[in-house]
């Protein structure tokens, strides 16, 4: 029991991560210190894992990866449109 | 064979994904624009996920989310460093 609780906060505290983030930039309008290497390889990593999810039919990983890259998405849209403010 | 391509892939990317920000922290000495929360909330998961799988006995999740946490500390500690300028 207190491992399936460990399991869930860990994927819910990394499934959300990126929302702070975002939510900053909008805040200041500006992102200029953010790496786009950062926000691209991290956007592939789960969308890959979100494959693999796929892959062997877990509907945890598909959801988890595919919210984050959502936010991730976000962010990098974001970053073009502030990078220089 | 493929999807352990697609399965060692999304490791490797997400595993590494911080070290392009910790660099770029370090060439511009700026870290205003980074989120604190996004940082701690990703580092607090990944400490979790490591947890996780030092119980479930999986030496990839152990490796791969303390390589992570490894990175998220150091651009944690460049993020208190550099964040006023």
């Amino acid at each position: 029991m207190i491992w399936l609780i460990v399991g869930i906060s860990a994927a819910v505290l990394t499934t959300f991560s990126f929302i702070p983030q975002v939510t900053k930039i909008i805040k200041t309008r500006s992102a200029s210190d953010i790496s786009l290497t950062t926000l691209l390889q991290l956007s592939c990593g789960v969308f890959l894992w979100a494959l693999y999810g796929l892959h062997i039919k877990d509907v945890i990983i598909i959801i988890a990866n595919s919210v984050m890259l959502a936010t991730l998405i976000t962010a990098i849209f974001l970053y073009f449109k502030y990078r220089h403010k």
